[in-house]
């Protein structure tokens, strides 16, 4: 039988867990980010929330979408679909024997990448600026999963 | 080389999976609970869907979207966006080191809050009944950062 | 102390990563086909992404919905609201003691559902097609929470 503790090469999985967290975080800021808009823009989803801004009659106007929130949640929603299957890729990768160097070099790409996409679809930065940014992380996604099969192949 | 089974509470660990299946569990009744709320509201996404309730022309009408199911959409996509970073997170947590009282509270806090943003969200109860049920599991989640975050830089 | 190498049945565990790949590159190509629907329907969400096959006063008009498109995102959407689920409970399942056969069985059935699933989503097939093929996964996954249960009971 396989020896668990030689599959793991624990720098790597530490490396991995760092990374995974700061995208785990940048992607929750994103819910108190839909919030603040919401507010600012008094545009509610649900009748209930429109009583923060106005009382009666006059509050089921707030019951409307809004460009700007609209927006914010379509950052977190591509969030939800980009940075999920990298947590589940990437800590497989961990696992995969890749160097410290390479491992590196991914986590840190596909973060840029997220960070980089949420700023080019906030201001928003004219096109191919945030397609361009969504595609690094998602190429670095099918890069690891490439070693991953890579590796599962040869064994 | 770190020894692995050092790092592993195991008594930790299990109880996150015991709250990590109920919390996915309660998630996965959304579908069920949308599908339901479909049905009964007779207002389908798809034009194959209406078939259910009607058909040929008349068909049409129920391709429509209605304020009880999108609601109930809003709770599941709300749970996918605050439970799934907390399966994350919990499970690294669980590897922290954390004692299994510390750990429990956490959990449970987090199942909690998510059980009553549910019924606040459904009922639904007034504001801000849900954005305190909502923010206390944005806050337990943000706990567990700060405690790996404690943990990753005292190593 | 629980003896950590005990627990793990290394084939189930490889057998599930595979999988999981599978279904996560699965749901990755969904992010494509959006983006290609989006570009032959000419349907965007952002005002910025029209500049892509219009200028100017005219490109306005291609910031709109498109039938297919949402088709394709919801597709897009169920696979998040039902694979990630799969991935964490199916993960947790790997180390329940279940024998290689019957993990193969779960995971197989799982996959073959989501793809049969999409197939029946994007034609689409009458339903009950589409509802059977979903439901054929979320039984599934409720059989590994089963087994989790029994396991975690009987320990």
């Amino acid at each position: 039988m396989l020896d668990l503790t030689e599959l793991v090469n624990i720098d790597v999985t530490v490396a991995f867990v760092w990374y995974a967290v700061l995208l785990i975080v940048k992607m929750m800021l994103m819910s108190a980010l839909t919030g603040m808009f919401r507010r600012k823009k008094k545009a509610f989803a649900n009748p209930e929330d429109t009583a923060l801004v106005a009382k009666g009659e006059s509050a089921k106007k707030f019951l409307r979408t809004d460009p700007d929130v609209e927006r914010v949640r379509r950052i977190h929603l591509n969030d939800l679909e980009n940075i999920v299957p990298f947590l589940f890729i990437g800590f497989f990768y961990s696992f995969s024997g890749v160097s410290l160097s390479t491992a590196l070099l991914h986590y840190r790409i596909f973060f840029g990448s997220r960070v980089f996409h949420t700023i080019a679809y906030l201001i928003p930065l004219p096109q191919p600026c945030r397609a361009l940014s969504w595609f690094a992380g998602y190429l670095v996604t099918f890069s690891m999963v490439y070693k991953l099969v890579m590796v599962g192949l040869s064994t």
